[in-house]
């Protein structure tokens, strides 16, 4: 049975994810994901509206028009979890193939939050929702497990395509956390199983390949929001917090310190609404007492209720980690909100900068801008959801995979993944690839 | 007789400029400089609208409501030259007082040009232009002096005022330029010889004071830009450089040497149009046949007669140098301009990012966008405008001054300036005066 | 009574820190410190034989021929805490003193020690030990009070001297830590209460006022080494660690996972010896199980023993986290130990490196050694025990002193302390003063 | 014919470069290098002395033993320049090889003194000497043609090996340099023609490509170093220069404009005798009256006579501009030579640190003792040798390959090769080839 990885899209950059598998016959595609940082270089670009083929000449989805060269019938499209660089580009892509979404119920969920704003492509593809241990059959010989893993959002996983030649690993978007926030450990158990059964390809992200050690667990970051929330617990000024909207574990940590020091958390900002929202309804976690809001008005009018109750009783939870232009706290920034900033107020970034001059710049602007209404700021109170290169080390000994296929990385990072890959007995070439984008190796 | 310096700005930034020095009663006033930094922060800001105050408020532009503690009165304006960090207050400020401003003719244009825009604020102080080495009376005891200097602009000098104490000389925005490309050399004779006739105090700028050596002569960058166009010489497809609209010794490189490789070089943009027109118009340089067009309309006209008579032809030189959203480089690299950017096109930046968050990001975006393009790009073809640490340690050893009192950057930086001086034997609050906005010192 | 504060060293550094008060005709000297950067410049020097007036001229000591200038005799003299940028001149210059040496009894031993090994001076200064929170009187008007801070090393405080015009409150390298390992926290009652009666001056740390927010508790390091240890708990092959070793706390961390995944510690190199020999002498902290060797034919034995009983089953922790060339790391980078490192061997840096080129460049020169080795490396499994800016606006807010003058940076970095001072109301020149060594200010 | 590359040394460093093409059975080698880094890195190696397997095994010098699964005779060992990285595993390596050394005679010579060091080797290959223009007759069907490139040293070639296939270009260390300041101008021309006429594969070097536009040429330096010596042309004190000792084009310009201002150049330290000693026997260059003292006493005869005549009447260009420990400038900067630094005098690098952090740490422990005795430091007087990202986007159009090689760094950054070559229509893979140490390509 022969089987190829059709490397379609997150093979030149960070973003934009999609990788197809064939097996025999019978295909899987798993992501398809959005780069907003190529989109975002243009002004007023309304991505609901535009042909997917202008997004792929602008660099911004993947450009899929390389399967029409593979010989097989699409059977899954799963999205390994729901940030959009990997689920951007499903409501633009995905009604070309006749084939189920399978993903976990968190992942789903956001998904079909995402083709609903679609405006120029219909959407009829089915969604089907699978926990992270279970298993669907494609055909007698093909089967799909959902392996746990921990990432920076809930309900993350990897899958394993599983063939009479050995399992195919896909493993973007991964930690190895043993002690998350929210959620299972890695399940290494049966990482190091897959590796005695027989895995035939590892698709790893590059990401942070080159940084030394293992990215701290999750507990590290909730440890870091403790020690600084409790060290504000005297601080009778405002607080404002920032941090991925979609990072549902950080998030449940900046509301327990801040009702430990006796602050009322609300969210405010349209994807906090969002993400907060469908973890909430889905049982994720448990926010029965937070506000939430996201439209322009709610946001104003919960702003003002915090200005009259007293600034010190409060914790609101806002959009704009990165300074982008229209986000809460970037718009507080501005001051062009209810809430009034003034000296001593405390505003903490629990999030790094994503490495790129437009986000530097922006983030700037936006610190610059809280500054001089008097704010003191704190930043990086932070841990990766990436792994570390010890991490990937790791991963190859347990899994043993006979061939890896880095991916999500430039051609110049992902070389540094073959480095760790030749160190440890691989060969470029024979059985460590460096694909780029549209091409594909028959394993 | 008493003397006494005022810090009014660009004492804690590099940008908004305003010294003020009071012999007796008479007062002088250097430099009246606005900080687009903190301007262009905000959004839709249109600043020949705005009060002074509310730029005061800013940050913008100098506090000088402190002059009102100031016991003399004010006998003139005198800006150094015509960056705006140097002049583009002299709107909102000047006509507070009932003092002329004097300047080089250069620097006297530009300040007519930028009182001309002014909204708010009635001007009618006088404008009287004079040369470096000329010198006007203030009162039987006081006068004043102009110095040749070099910097990035034409007609850049240095003021000295005579005192019976001794010469106050005002030392701002300047480098030790042996071998110009426009204007005469720096006047090192004199430069000693005010240190033999005795200096009390010097206000010299500390814009880079930390940098090892001595800035390169401007011939340096002549000849950057000489071998670069000679290895284009046979570059058949578009070529485009930017620069400083104000760096007319630059300008005149980019002419000469494009014509020597057979290209017409034509000036595209407000800003190339208003500072090569008044060059031309005041026989600083000679520019009979060079394009200019500076609106739109007439810059799209020139565009489409490029395009037509074939990109190789041409070498259109435009604003753009940092990436700033609105100037012509950016909307070329939006694709909204007649010129079609094509695979294999030469894009030349003959400057540098002046250095913060913000312009990086936007100058990546917009040569992110020119690659997208296809364009090639050359960066830093570039030499600076101000003094290296080595400079300022010449400069100290020539005028041998009673008082040093670093100007024009951080205290950080400044304090920099502060150790080069205590090694030359100054002592900080003795006779090395590391002043704030708004403080002063009797000398 | 007129009080002054004398800069004697560390006001252009960080390191050899010194400061003397004096209050009417009685002087209080704060610490007597060496720079090591300085001295390790040269070649072969050997500091224990050199006279105090050669390591004056090389930058490496305090220039204290400045205090014959002060007219008053020295009372006491107060190390602060055991880093020799602290006590490391002790031995060179507390014998012109005819003074006691007061410290917290971890400190006192360390001070002990560091005299021990002078081999040019003689010294008969007495020592005596104080605790935190004791108080110790100099004459009817002043006395000297010990406050709970923590810094990285067990023992330190931060001295206030109380006199009738207000306390002078000495603070060098400290941070806010309410949960640190060994320890009571910092006491925030009584700097409140001290804010509260009344403080003349605040000599603060400036070593990182620039960084934003606070640095976290060490107990957040602990919460690192835990998750990484954990992470290498199922790992069967060397595992080595290097950390300060005077930072007790840290090593006390390092121990207890060790033990908690199976592996014996055992502490190597001559100052592993030394701080925890002392640290548990004076029941500090409890090792009674732990080997301690620091010569290096004890070393070469327990290291002989681990090879024999197996890599896998100990942990040891060693000198030579900065990449030192003779400390222990370095030698087992260099292959010259009995430690035999190979493939997959992990070793952990519970440091980060302290910023200097020459650093910079022997760390790297070290790792890479271990890497050729097969050593994989994991770095900065640490958090400063220095304070960040938000710290210092906190302690200002509690002191409200009369003057601050910062200490322990170069004039630049000590100029951003200005800064934040500005911020809050005080006024370079005024009531925040900028000192250079040597200088002194009247209050 | 087949043929076939092979990738002996190179393909994962900058150093160590060792490329062999088999034609058929007959096979050439370019360049045997040493990889000094690595050597460095422990403690008193004496290379002199050492086995090659042992070197081998350090990763200092190529692994050749992969030369025994190539099915041909060596014919010709080409080293294309006098660097140590690719002539200074000569004696170690090429007495294994019955064939011919094949240089310019400027190389040649540097290939004879390289072997006479060495100890522990016999050598009895041929050295042949052939100019840039020439061509050598290998067998009926193959030729290896040398063509004059510019690198920062004389006697720069790139040899081309002319097949029935089309030409094979070994193309490392050169720029693209129409005003050298010694030699000719690049020949543009032949590698036009060599396009012309068919390339089958081109092995660039990868050192820069990753950096925007052209590297300056040669006069552009010059112009560097008479614009810093005309401005110190009143300096009444000691002035020292440092650069490559193998640099003679900068050399040359170092010791015009010496003479230019009034100074008597004398060259200083081993290595500056040694090339320019060479280059004037073989006349290179012209220096009829410059003193060269390689030897310790007569360099320390040499300074003596500077201090009696006066420090202002000379330049000593003296070897150390790493800062490496045993080198002129850092035993200078150690006070342990007859030429003693006072105030005032100048250092001038003219060139830039190698970056490593080892490097970085050397040169700055030496700038700093410089100016610890009173040195004021020039850096970066300097440009490149290698080429600039836009020059190897000409060469790849002027030749035209049907596969190119890149060569010359490690794979994260000939990846970026790769990505350039993809823009103008190769392959990875396909014709675009990503080698690693020991790997080979059939063509």
């Amino acid at each position: 049975m022969d089987i190829e990885v059709i490397a379609v899209g997150g093979y030149e950059e960070v973003g934009k994810q999609m990788t197809a598998v064939r097996v025999g016959e019978d295909v899987i595609i798993f992501d398809m994901g959005i780069d907003l940082s190529k989109i975002l270089l243009h002004d007023n670009v309304e991505t609901e509206k535009m042909h997917s083929l202008d997004l792929i000449e602008m660099g911004g989805i993947p450009d899929d028009r390389v399967m029409s060269d593979v010989e097989g019938d699409v059977k899954a499209i799963i999205p390994t979890h729901g940030h959009l660089d990997h689920i951007g580009a499903i409501s633009k892509l995905a009604h070309r193939y006749d084939a189920p979404i399978i993903a976990t119920p968190f992942t789903a969920e956001l998904v079909k939050e995402q083709v609903q704003s679609e405006q120029k492509f219909g959407f009829d593809n089915s969604i089907r929702s699978m926990e992270a241990g279970e298993v669907i059959q494609i055909n007698d010989d093909v089967t799909i497990e959902f392996i746990n893993v921990q990432h920076s959002i809930p309900g993350a996983i990897i899958p394993a395509v599983h063939t009479p030649e050995g399992a195919i690993v896909y493993g973007l978007d991964m930690k190895i956390d043993h002690t998350p926030v929210i959620g299972d450990p890695i399940d290494v158990d049966r990482l190091k199983e897959l590796g005695e059964e027989g895995v035939l390809a590892f698709i790893p992200e590059a990401v942070q390949v080159g940084e030394d050690g293992r990215t701290p667990s999750e507990k590290v970051a909730r440890e870091m929001v403790r020690d600084l929330f409790y060290s504000l617990e005297d601080h009778d000024g405002g607080m404002v917090a920032t941090t991925f909207a979609s990072h549902i574990a950080r998030i449940t940590s900046l509301l327990e310190f801040a009702e430990d020091i006796g602050r009322r958390p609300i969210l405010l900002g349209r994807s906090m609404e969002k993400y907060s929202g469908i973890a909430e309804r889905m049982d994720i976690v448990d926010l029965p007492d937070v506000g939430m809001y996201g439209h322009r008005r709610s946001i104003d009018r919960a702003m003002k209720r915090v200005m009259e109750e007293g600034k010190d009783e409060y914790l609101p939870i806002v959009t704009g980690h990165q300074g982008e232009p229209r986000a809460m706290l970037t718009r507080m920034a501005r001051d062009s909100t209810p809430y009034e900033l003034e000296e001593g107020d405390r505003v903490i970034y629990s999030a790094r900068i994503i490495p790129s001059p437009i986000n530097e710049g922006q983030r700037h602007q936006a610190e610059k801008l809280l500054r001089m209404q008097g704010a003191r700021i704190y930043t990086d109170i932070h841990v990766s959801g990436h792994m570390g290169g010890d991490e990937h080390y790791d991963l190859l000994d347990w899994l043993q995979p006979q061939n890896v296929i880095p991916a999500h990385q430039t051609a110049a990072v992902r070389s540094e993944y073959i480095d760790l890959a030749e160190e440890m007995g691989y060969k470029m070439g024979r059985d460590a690839h460096l694909l780029r984008n549209g091409d594909s190796v028959e394993l």
